[in-house]
């Protein structure tokens, strides 16, 4: 009970009622514990991109992926995020992060350097900024676009606006000036 | 306490409250008969804009504005959110509504009759389609874009995208595939 309360969003009560549940049926306990440790010793970051992987990832892995695009992203969830809209279909690059001066976090605790050496390397035609919509996400795209200039790669923002089927007049504030500035053409 | 149920959000037990509310305190029952008397007299919709107004609205009958820029909504509502920004220094156009041929709301149940005729007889630059980001919003933009197209006009529409200050692996996937295919060239 002492260990399932260390997760997240588990308490003593939860861990209680786990507790009960994994008791009653042992062969889920068993294997619970098998998965654990098998996802401990095997599971680590792609060395490529830093998404969660046994040894490469599925992703870099994959010989039908474009190889031309680079999707940069803060968290191996972002990415999965975008693998669920199935909208895009080039490489990730995972920052572990954003830049976060006033947490001590700067370009060294996250994965930028691989990433500048990746795009050196690399024959990428366009790198997509899909850092969060925040300000720590905001500065780490700008930073990150300016470190890219040197190599004449093309740097893209994903975009800031309404989110779908919603209201305007509910929206807040800053998205919607977002919108309003960043508005396009219609054809 | 029925003519107060049958206001949105009131139901038996707020109209109960609202009741004693005012018969303890008389005087504010009776500013509030006066505003409504004095509302339902005086407000009507702007015949050029369709804001709620005393008259000519507001914001048509400010100078300032620029004469150069419409920008169309579906209620007003929507266009004091807009307000709310302080991005916006044009003129609007309510369509009192979105095109919605199940509910048999077509453009004669809206004001887009009025909105041709203002951009026939006008010097409007551009007119930037505010209406909401659902299918019904949509569908409107599309249309109006269309009907406004031999007037030479321009005509633009608000960003679809990440709200601000939110986590990518939070936002709904319509949302995260249309930032991902509206992405930016970052400078």
């Amino acid at each position: 009970m002492e260990a399932l309360q260390k997760l997240p969003g588990v308490g003593p009560r939860g861990a209680t009622r786990m507790t009960q549940f994994l008791l009653r049926q042992p062969e889920e306990g068993r294997q619970l514990a098998q998965a654990l440790l098998h996802t401990l010793e095997q599971v680590g970051f792609c060395q490529t991109c830093f998404l969660w992987a046994e040894g490469t990832c599925t992703v870099c892995g994959d010989a039908s992926r474009d190889r031309q695009v680079l999707c940069v992203v803060e968290d191996p969830v972002n990415a999965w995020a975008i693998e669920g809209t199935g909208e895009f279909k080039g490489l990730y690059h995972v920052l572990l992060g954003a830049l976060d001066p006033l947490r001590g976090i700067g370009p060294d605790e996250l994965t930028v350097g691989k990433l500048v050496e990746r795009v050196r390397a690399g024959s990428f035609a366009e790198v997509i900024l899909a850092t969060n919509p925040t300000v720590e996400g905001e500065a780490t795209a700008h930073f990150v676009a300016q470190l890219l200039r040197p190599f004449g790669v093309r740097t893209s923002r994903i975009a800031f606006g309404l989110p779908a089927g919603g209201e305007i007049s509910y929206a807040d504030q800053v998205t919607l000036a977002r919108a309003l500035v960043a508005r396009r053409g219609m054809e």
